[in-house]
């Protein structure tokens, strides 16, 4: 049973934490310094050399709508016990901050800011949870696709994982994440109908046994419509299922498309070759084969080797769940905070675990492309008064190992963060889903193949500049004193 | 940017396939037989012994609700190109079948059924999609929850993973799953509103770096929260943070519960150990220590055995994804459908994939309890004319393994199916969740510890009755003959 709380506002799909926090800052007044976050994860998911940035969107419309509802402020006082004082605040917060971040479809690489807040340092905190939740999984599964479309590059890939999806959101963000890694339809009609994306789907087993054998089922299935795939293996595929789909096809002639078969289980390699067999010699070589069955990069990979023979691929599970590594774990880190006196001090966490390390200020990336060849050389990041657009030569240094440094000139540097919300008012125009599709797809020829590889890709370089550098040092020279002093009392 | 249709209604939250062979059924005049189906799962997750059900009360609302919106279905007539003559006839769906299922917290195994539907075929068809999409994700994170919730019996265990479930839908569903399998609290606060969940958090890193120290950050938080646990790992653990909290509560005494402090990186065994003294040498034996980072109940069991001093535990990651396994397979099979003269009729679906071949026939769960000692022999599926709690004697086989069976006697027949839609209207009254979570707990007690083992339990019982098993073999030589008739053609 639920309770009594209308599902009226997102404000709640937060930490309490947060709440807690924003209370702790209200009352000592701080809640509107301006503070500054970024959001970014710091290793590449599934072993890739690259993942695709997805989640914007819905980023954009959770913070334009960002407000507690009148039922969020009664759950909170009778319920979890906020006093009267602090709850009357929360209720006109909006999210006022600025939001800088890359555009979907953009590459993006380990510890590097996809997003950064400046805001009110109250609002920056609120909304911390929302966007990972979003950022974290949309990115993954794009990044999934991607890795899935570099191996059938010429083929069909459609998303068919609802069944197994983790809950709906997961089921509609998910596909269109994967559309922005190269799929090319869904089998979810709700995500078709709300992002524009092609759906795709015959029949399934039922309805064969619901027509008690193939031969009735594909009949009734073409009676209503025209372009036909019918799935051959709900009793035996080359025994029943083939044979059968050919002789309606052979019956019906130019009543139908005859588009082709699909395979759900079994040896893929061997039915899908034998199929294609029997498709040729029946005079139907446009036939398609379309398979689906817990495939996922590998499995195609495996499945080419032994030379299938698949048209199109419905890939399902290993996708909308990215099986092999189900979680991306993108963080979201104060970096600089306005101090009494209204000007911005740098912030850091230092950690036991050294890669937990935050890098401090408010920074700006590029991606430093070479003008001959058009490849990315590595992307970079620099403090906010650094701008190696004006440069002629810039230093990059491998911001763990930094004796391995190059020289760049004749380098476009490109900044990778749009202004997207001004003031609390969105200042970008989302383009259509296709459109980002293709600009992710763009995007990888901008990438030297050694990075693009699925198994043991080479590390793309992200590079502090000398000054981002140095800034980092001089902070953490400062933390380990503060530590110092408190460890002396 | 989205597309102009408003996510008005979940009824093509659904695989296309489902809805061409909707029209099939219609345009043919089969779309009122009545047809049966079951959604259950053919492989326990985690290689863990037994399952917790969950994902009853989402079904029951989206079934309730169950229609298509005046925007879908414009988006099928312009975007999808259905014909208008059922599109007239898809406006008027509703969900006017029959649904028998288990009661969420129910224990739950290999290849029994779940939920069964009795409903005219269409609107069986149509909802499949949506139903496995809720269980199977439900399902997993209540089993994954159990699984963790065992190994630290006594401590509490809080679910922490909103930032890296799969989208929102997950993050709050997945939460109630994990209190169904015996969690305590949350930290999502959405989930806290909706499903009446303790909410549970205090303060994150950037308390800490907004005020630039522990000690400050910690007094501040005191201020307004009478309950107090201080996070103590900003900058070094055991020089810094627990020290600070340590000072802070000896100032404050009797205005703050000093509740405990909170570790989140660095090695957990090590640290809890030297806290563990730190406080108890400054007089807070009965301060609580809290961990989280990247938990599982394998990550626990080591801490565990290197004498960890936790006292409660945040579980983020790998419980609301499931890291190790995040899908579970629950499918949705036709098993039998009212032939053209009104009588039901057995059907099956054969696969290359043994593991695949379906138990036909309208089928009946039990779990059969010995009186003696209370626990439960096996699970016993019988067909719908049967009836074992009028019986003596039950011989239970194994379905697989034929040749291994037993014979049951002086035993409790319990019913595993409630009727809880009739005729479209729900028919069952659903518990408060700290209900279902103590039935999910007490439901434990019936198993035998080698069910209950985190590694290689032992394989509880899941047996056909005979004539249930009599009857898939008939239905497979009868599908056999058929195929071999096409063959011969």
């Amino acid at each position: 049973m639920r309770t009594n709380y209308a599902d009226d506002s997102l404000a709640l799909h937060t930490d309490l934490y947060q709440i807690n926090m924003a209370e702790s800052y209200w009352a000592d007044n701080m809640h509107n310094r301006k503070a500054v976050f970024e959001l970014y994860f710091r290793k590449l998911p599934f072993g890739n050399g690259y993942a695709i940035f997805a989640g914007l969107e819905r980023m954009l419309s959770y913070l334009k709508d960002f407000r507690f509802s009148e039922t969020d402020i009664t759950y909170l006082r009778e319920e979890v016990g906020y006093k009267e004082d602090f709850l009357h605040y929360l209720k006109d917060i909006r999210f006022t901050g600025d939001m800088y971040a890359m555009v979907e479809g953009e590459l993006v690489f380990a510890n590097e800011p996809i997003v950064r807040i400046e805001a009110p340092l109250v609002e920056a905190q609120l909304i911390e949870t929302a966007l990972l939740n979003i950022v974290n999984y949309q990115t993954l599964i794009a990044t999934k696709a991607s890795r899935i479309k570099q191996i059938i590059p010429d083929d069909t890939a459609m998303e068919f994982g609802t069944r197994r999806a983790h809950e709906m959101d997961a089921a509609i963000w998910g596909t269109r994440a994967a559309v922005i890694g190269g799929f090319d339809s869904t089998s979810n009609v709700r995500a078709g109908k709300l992002f524009n994306i092609p759906v795709a789907g015959t029949h399934a087993h039922a309805l064969v046994q619901a027509y008690k054998n193939d031969y009735d089922a594909f009949h009734s299935y073409a009676r209503r419509h025209k372009d036909c795939v019918f799935l051959v293996d709900t009793y035996n595929t080359l025994k029943s299922g083939v044979p059968t789909a050919i002789k309606v096809a052979q019956e019906l002639g130019d009543q139908i498309n005859f588009i082709g078969v699909r395979l759900d289980s079994g040896d893929i390699a061997f039915l899908s070759k034998e199929a294609r067999r029997m498709l040729d010699e029946a005079g139907f070589p446009n036939a398609k084969i379309i398979v689906s069955n817990d495939l996922d990069e590998y499995t195609i990979l495996n499945l080419k080797a032994q030379g299938a023979k698949v048209d199109m691929w419905g890939i399902g599970t290993k996708l909308i769940t990215a099986y092999d590594q189900p979680a991306l774990g993108a963080v979201y880190k104060m970096v600089a905070i306005e101090n009494e006196n209204g000007e911005m001090c740098d912030t850091m966490k230092i950690s036991a675990n050294a890669e937990k390390v935050t890098t401090p200020g408010l920074k700006k990336l590029y991606r430093i492309i070479d003008r001959e060849n058009g490849k990315a050389e590595g992307d970079y990041i620099t403090l906010a008064d650094e701008f190696p657009e004006r440069e002629e030569r810039i230093k990059m240094f491998h911001p763990v190992h930094t004796f391995i440094s190059k020289f760049v000139t004749n380098f476009e540097a490109r900044n990778l963060h749009e202004h997207v919300i001004t003031n609390g008012e969105i200042t970008y125009e989302l383009p259509q889903l296709m459109t980002i599709r293709d600009y992710a797809h763009d995007n990888l020829s901008l990438l030297w193949d050694e990075y693009k590889r699925s198994l043991n890709p080479e590390e793309y370089p992200v590079d502090l500049s000398q000054k981002c550098w140095d800034n980092k040092m001089q902070n953490i020279a400062e933390v380990r004193q503060m530590v110092d002093q408190i460890d002396e009392r």
